[in-house]
């Protein structure tokens, strides 16, 4: 079936909520962390992250709009350092509880019952239950008029990793990990290596 | 093991791309179909499409450095419309060959053997193999100076998807279409639906 604006607009609000975070399919999934100036540590759940570049290397993300307190946001921007950390199965209930609206006095580490971790390089809180962990120092954001959206970009400063998932090739092996994936807010997928295929080169014409 | 700046810089530049580029885990992929002034259809295979908003609804990707050709972000800005289509195992093997580098006069779509489709909406190609085809006009690009990267955004014109797989929430049942993933350049991943959770809220102190 063919679908076009007239059609977006008679969605349902939740409906069309749930068809266009869905749409694309299933994508990252992580819980980033920060440290308010008082001391209190956040968690929040994302499936925006996308990787922007090696070398040096960096991560960004999409904020939602900042009409309402965004605590992800303003912590960040305030200490200048967030984490991110992967999700598996064993910990599914509680990451998917860290997208709950808590208030800013309150720790999403307290209310799921996930653990903080710090290392002694990075002042934001890393997830201790998870399997990759990913200190980043925050370096630019960018308005994106479309939506009233922010997309954040961080440097990676520090990696904290198992050293057995570490591959020859300097692939992450998280097919052994059974790292996560997301469609939308809600369906959370199990991901299974299919292939890794050779570096693709055209063919010169017949 | 913790790995910091000091440990990135002295890994091997193929290691350090392959770490970066699979180190947050699988993320979306898709096939992007656009068209040249001079008639040739193209095709690439991104792994950065981010979910920016539902109303109205805006998808956005990253796109590498422009210091080498890239035809899909002069064909998108020229023409203004651009598709995305996903992958599932089917046609792994064509969307993975249509990575590789071809010159600007050569189609991906011939290259690679995947079918060119238009809609009468959208003047962009659509993969016609694909199992969700979306459409999209050009509305904003941001420069990150990070890694000398763009982020476009897409604002979703019309999506053409089997009747089927919309189920009455507006969920899409990627399960059913067994939508792929992959993390870095090279290593796909099939997905399996493990649960889809009620939506969160935070729990009243004891």
């Amino acid at each position: 079936m063919i679908l076009r604006e007239a059609d977006f607009q008679q969605m349902e609000r939740f409906f069309r909520r749930n068809f266009f975070n869905t749409l694309p399919g299933p994508r990252g999934l992580h819980l980033i962390g920060t440290k308010g100036h008082r001391g209190i540590e956040n968690l929040g759940l994302f499936s925006s992250v996308v990787h922007i570049g090696a070398t040096p290397p960096h991560l960004g993300f999409i904020m939602r709009p900042l009409t309402v307190p965004r605590h992800t946001y303003h912590h960040l921007k305030a200490q200048g350092y967030f984490t991110l950390n992967t999700v598996h199965p064993d910990i599914l209930p509680q990451a998917h509880q860290a997208s709950a609206n808590y208030a800013l006095e309150e720790s999403e580490f307290e209310a799921t019952g996930l653990t903080p971790f710090y290392s002694d390089h990075c002042p934001a809180p890393y997830v201790e239950e998870s399997s990759i962990k990913i200190g980043l120092s925050y370096v630019e954001d960018h308005y994106l008029k479309s939506n009233d959206t922010m997309f954040v970009v961080g440097k990676i400063e520090e990696v904290i990793i198992p050293e057995t998932v570490m591959q020859d090739t300097g692939h992450i092996d998280h097919n052994a990990l059974h790292t996560m994936v997301v469609a939308g807010l809600d369906t959370y997928f199990d991901t299974e290596e299919n292939a890794r295929l050779p570096y693709a080169r055209a063919k010169p014409k017949a």
